[in-house]
């Protein structure tokens, strides 16, 4: 870092990459070649995804075998379909095998079938067999994130041992950092972190010093799961085990994170009335996005045929009363709103293992008390703004008294209603195991339409006699 | 894990607090005792807030001096104060004095006045200096969530040199797997991990093997960058500077899950229109809910009035085609849900790195050919609706095949205004410098409910005349 001294971290790499779209113009290949080498494998594949895609290809020949494999893991599924169909077979096959297998399975999962076959067939018969098996695992499973690629350790090892076995098989695998100790029969007994070896003596014996207080999944467990107990208890790698205790793989911190972003993502778009997509936004087509839109679009519109019934269904009365329609967007708009709030608060609530279906009563007491403060507060203000605003200040004479207490009314009885129901639907979903995500805004706006117009017109006959 | 053989984790998990639960109802302290001390932090944390307040303070005490601080940082604040006013001043200092300072910062951060008080007169002078350093940077940066306990290497070490070094002081270090390499002014120099000592000889000098090319931040930095450095380059620590590049601490992968998690949350919270809070929502009292979430449905409220307005201004015309009254809803929901999908996707987009502000024109384009394709089968879909059961079989002859085309033109034009609205605007708020969340869902169907009402209108007076 020298040279970079008080330089900030966004400066020195946008200048990196400056210099190397320089050497690569100037053709200035064996420079160019050991920058890269020296470079992390994250910058060299943002920096590939900026070179143009006929020069890119050659540019990935330029890496060293290992490195090839570490920027190839770190590329989006375009840029590896580019590069696989620019290289030999025996470049495709050493790739392969030096990466790790869940990094090879997510390729697998988004590359095109005949590119897939192409990879297939220069896998090794090992790698190949491997990879089968991980793709058998259901999607957003533990299976299909974990790794292969850990280190075993046994307890008759002593320290000594275990860290010259780590030197001797470490190089390959995605974390060294916790060991995992099997029996004989490949079942799980242990974990040693290389912290506890290195803090004891070269003698002690690692059956003495593991924790047999093992956190683990099993394959088929969610993916969610397993990232919520890496980072509930701070691990760097979570064990997986088959159904017989079998250890099969590890799921690194690393993951995580990853389907900690996805799963947010799939939140939002199912909030939004949306069917998540595996593609980020800005490579997914038009149509796409309107195959996931248009559905959800649909039942909603057809869902408010209800509110047009009731509409209609008092249309000889507001067609005396109209000033009343005017305040149709004000009632259903704060319902809606209100409604937003208290099931965005309880999805997220429950997402993050704040809230669970046994706490039903207490949200909804909650949210009760809650809806009074807000639509008593609204309401008062409405109340003050229909005189002075549109009495007064606006001169319609149609915004009476009686009008302005209609409204008022109607939007605390709303806001109670979306309230209410928007907290205790989601957490009715958990408790039935659907995704509470689904009955988020939109739904619960459609269900507070409804209701709150039956509500304010209700309340219209009572008050004005319409 | 041998007797429990098959069993999965969360039974496993059950069983275990049931035995400590009957421990401790039978007062058997002492075997309770061992078995907490098998346990880890998170595990011991869990039961602890699972026990009632009386003799939870009692059952904290059994644990042995170094796993009560690491317990202790794993409880919530509620049960922190419980703990600290019911232990003595000697107690406190020792459980201080062993947590890493990001930890004692966070719970400073969350108690009361009075008990933060206690807490600094019982640490050591360095502690409760190191903690007021920490205290003083910015809320969100990532100097406020990093911790001072890390490894610091020379680069004329080698190999030999720096294990031992990492085996006499890594102890209390929140991490020893990536170490510091440090100049004598504490400039940082490179990073050198565990690995790289493991996997090379004894002899080998640190300054050779160190990787000088460091992914860093400063102190004053915010904490999603912080985070988004580690989660992009797979790290397992980032140094942080201060602004003369001199190493102050690290942050580590387990507080970027908190950091994500966190953010996650407030965009949540902001895009439902409400204040982000601190507090799980559990732990929030109603009067500080309502607080959070008042001030945005009244801004919303208020904004409806152009929605009246324009309502108001048609409101003879309304009088005579009353029919039109009953398909508003239809229209301002259809335009509000397509609105919505745009937004989230182009602000989920944004908060992952996946759409910058110089996409916007990219962006428009691509929702503009969606809105069209959703507009134009919704729109289809409505009007056969709309003839089929609203004017046949509900047998409403006001729907007219003119009444129908005005609600499916509406429908086409609402959905093209809210799509384009609703993408464009969050990349401008972006640009701006404004959290894109802000311009969510209920102020983008605040918009479009005014705008498609105008719209709706303004057809039917050209085709029905109105």
């Amino acid at each position: 870092m020298g040279e970079n001294e008080g330089m900030d971290f966004e400066t020195m790499h946008d200048r990196q990459f400056e210099e190397l779209s320089g050497l690569l113009d100037a053709q200035r290949m064996k420079a160019l070649q050991n920058r890269l080498e020296e470079m992390n494998e994250f910058d060299v594949a943002e920096f590939l995804t900026e070179v143009d895609t006929q020069r890119m290809p050659m540019v990935f020949r330029l890496l060293s075998k290992g490195k090839a494999a570490e920027v190839f893991a770190n590329l989006e599924a375009p840029e590896q379909e580019l590069i696989i169909n620019s290289i030999t077979d025996s470049e495709l096959g050493a790739i392969i095998e030096d990466l790790y297998v869940d990094d090879a399975v997510d390729m697998m999962e988004e590359l095109p079938a005949n590119v897939v076959k192409r990879v297939m067939r220069t896998a090794t018969r090992e790698t190949r067999n491997l990879i089968n098996q991980y793709l058998k695992y259901p999607e957003n499973s533990a299976g299909s994130i974990m790794t292969a690629e850990f280190v075993d350790l046994k307890k008759y090892m002593n320290v000594r041992e275990a860290i010259a076995r780590i030197r001797r098989i470490g190089e390959d695998k995605e974390t060294i950092y916790t060991c995992f100790v099997t029996s004989a029969d490949r079942k799980l007994e242990g974990v040693v972190s290389v912290k506890d070896l290195l803090l004891n003596d070269d003698e002690t014996v690692v059956g003495d010093i593991m924790d047999t207080n093992v956190v683990f999944c099993m394959t088929q467990d969610d993916q969610e799961e397993a990232a919520e107990k890496i980072s509930d208890y701070d691990l760097m790698a979570l064990p997986v085990t088959d159904r017989e205790g079998r250890l099969v793989g590890i799921v690194t911190v690393d993951d995580v994170i990853d389907v900690m972003e996805k799963e947010a993502t799939e939140d939002f778009e199912i909030m939004a009335a949306m069917t998540p997509s595996d593609k980020p936004y800005s490579r997914t087509g038009a149509f796409d996005i309107w195959k996931n839109r248009v559905p959800w679009l649909l039942f909603l519109m057809l869902s408010a045929t209800f509110t047009t019934m009731i509409l209609n269904s008092f249309e000889e009365a507001l067609a005396v009363q109209t000033v009343l329609i005017g305040f149709v967007p004000v009632i259903m708009g704060t319902g809606g709103n209100s409604g937003a709030q208290s099931s965005t608060a309880i999805i997220r609530s429950i997402s993050l293992g704040d809230t669970e279906p046994a706490d039903v009563l207490r949200v909804v007491w909650k949210e009760w008390r809650v809806s009074i403060l807000c639509g008593v507060s609204l309401a008062a203000v409405n109340f003050v703004k229909m005189l002075l605003v549109d009495r007064l200040l606006m001169n319609n004479l149609d915004v009476t008294v009686t009008v302005a207490l209609t409204v008022s009314l109607a939007i605390v009885l709303t806001v109670m209603f979306a309230k209410v129901v928007g907290s205790s639907l989601p957490i009715l979903a958990e408790k039935i195991g659907l995704d509470p995500a689904v009955v988020a805004t939109p739904l619960i706006t459609t269900i507070s339409d409804a209701v709150s117009l039956l509500i304010y017109l209700e309340i219209a006959r009572l008050l004005i006699h319409v």
